[in-house]
């Protein structure tokens, strides 16, 4: 047995798929849930995703060997500060948060020595719906979970946690915080940023009524991501700031580049800029086919 | 017959796919095509999408009861030029082209007393591949053709161009030039800029390859538009210069919006952006579901 009694903090999309998948595998003993919703952990036993839940973190967490944080961003510091006295000296925690450099901030600024017990992670997966309900045991089979171990990060809790993400199907992978986040910055959050932006750009212009009309599918496309969830997002603003606003620094001045293109007439400078784009689009296309063929 | 004698200026996707959908109605009765490329021209006849070619300009327009013009935006002045001593008095001319105002402006300045006949026009229909061989008769089916009509623009000429796009299954729309070119920006053009542009700021970020191996399913969704065709893109830009450094100086100001808010801690404030824009975009999906179950 990989894990004898998992907390499950959070009992969502992520919280409750991990549990699935590990109860799939045996590969833990009992699992706990611990939110703020009865009705939520009440839904989660009838489905069999947790075995038992607890309204207190301190009941939740005290005979646990893993903890897993599955919650908003906002809330992990608070989180493990409040449990920070009922954990096991030898638990290990981990994470599902989208940004780990203040994910970490708060996890060494309220560990004290538990903190080499603590191993950051991100499991890039998700799906349109969110909620237990949605949740399912393969939620992670061929995606890649990232983790950010720390110099002082334990090597056993590294290795645990690389374990029970493996045997939910996924591809474990290690960085640093900073790559993470910058790359997390690059790939996702800053893409959010423009589908909102455009979003509401367009909806503050004069012709707004014919603009929704006439959008057609590649609009569509180019947007979708601008119905994601609203505190979410807000969340991992702040929780990514530096990496996020250096990555709209650097967006700024690509997009001038072709603003300066159009506006000076310069024609072989922005064909440039659209070939050397599309080249890398069509590399990214095939790198991903790739993938998707080594996996099937 | 609608159409006796229609003559194709540029034998590609869009140029093929009205013909095949006006011969599959029987709305015309020959039709000869233009183009620079004689194997192409061929293939054409070969797919029978045309019935005949011409590699002279003079001969494909002298006894062409209508005339589309399918060619790239930044050939129209000079295909117009071209043409114009061999049109017929009653000839109708439209055209296939993104950018409108400086279409129109090329009609104006070369058509002389024929520019009545000119009928500007802008099917939003497309697919991933390009040339004859990727034409299809229901292309247009369901899309929307806007047409820009001027106030010196022949009521007959109008009325035919229209019933003429009606024959391929597509939904005929008036705006003005101003409002076309406008709304294209917003939704087409400017979004295109975002997805080149990003792709290009990515490329160009020290993590470039972790980046783009971390890439998921939202970023290829997002830049999928920047695989498109970069010398298509560049016209245009430059044919609809104005409104799309319009929309570029606009969305730069929510994007900066969001930025702001980031920087200065304004928690309330990006809240409110990204709820609005989730609202907005969840109507407009509303209403392209709508329109799909309309026209289903």
């Amino acid at each position: 047995m990989l894990i004898n009694r998992l907390a499950i903090i959070g009992v969502g999309l992520i919280g409750g798929s991990l549990a699935r998948a590990l109860k799939r595998k045996k590969a833990c003993g009992s699992v706990i849930g611990y939110g703020r919703d009865m009705a939520n952990l009440q839904k989660a036993v009838d489905l069999k995703v947790i075995d038992e839940f607890s309204l207190t973190i301190a009941s939740a967490v005290k005979d646990a060997d893993v903890v897993v944080l599955a919650t908003p961003l906002n809330t992990t510091e608070a989180l493990l500060k409040s449990m920070r006295g009922y954990l096991r000296d030898d638990v290990i925690i981990t994470d599902a948060g989208s940004a780990k450099g203040s994910v970490v901030e708060a996890a060494r600024n309220t560990l004290d020595k538990l903190f080499p017990r603590f191993v950051p992670g991100h499991p890039i997966a998700g799906k349109e719906k969110s909620g237990v309900e949605a949740s399912v045991a393969d939620l992670f089979e061929g995606h890649r979970v990232i983790l950010t171990p720390l110099p002082e990060t334990s090597i056993n809790a590294l290795g645990l946690i690389s374990e029970m993400w493996e045997l939910t199907g996924a591809e474990v992978v290690q960085l640093s915080v900073e790559q993470h986040d910058e790359i997390l910055a690059a790939t996702s959050h800053l893409p959010h940023m423009l589908a909102y932006a455009l979003v509401d750009c367009l909806a503050g212009m004069q012709e707004r009524e014919e603009i929704f009309k006439f959008a057609a599918g590649g609009f569509a496309d180019f947007t979708r991501i601008a119905s994601s969830h609203p505190q979410m997002w807000h969340d991992i603003c702040f929780s990514n700031r530096k990496a996020l606003l250096n990555a709209l620094d650097q967006f700024d001045e690509y997009l001038n580049k072709i603003r300066v293109a159009i506006r000076e007439d310069d024609s072989d400078e922005l064909l440039k800029i659209f070939t050397r784009a599309r080249e890398t689009r069509d590399r990214f296309t095939q790198m991903r086919n790739k993938l998707k063929n080594a996996t099937e």
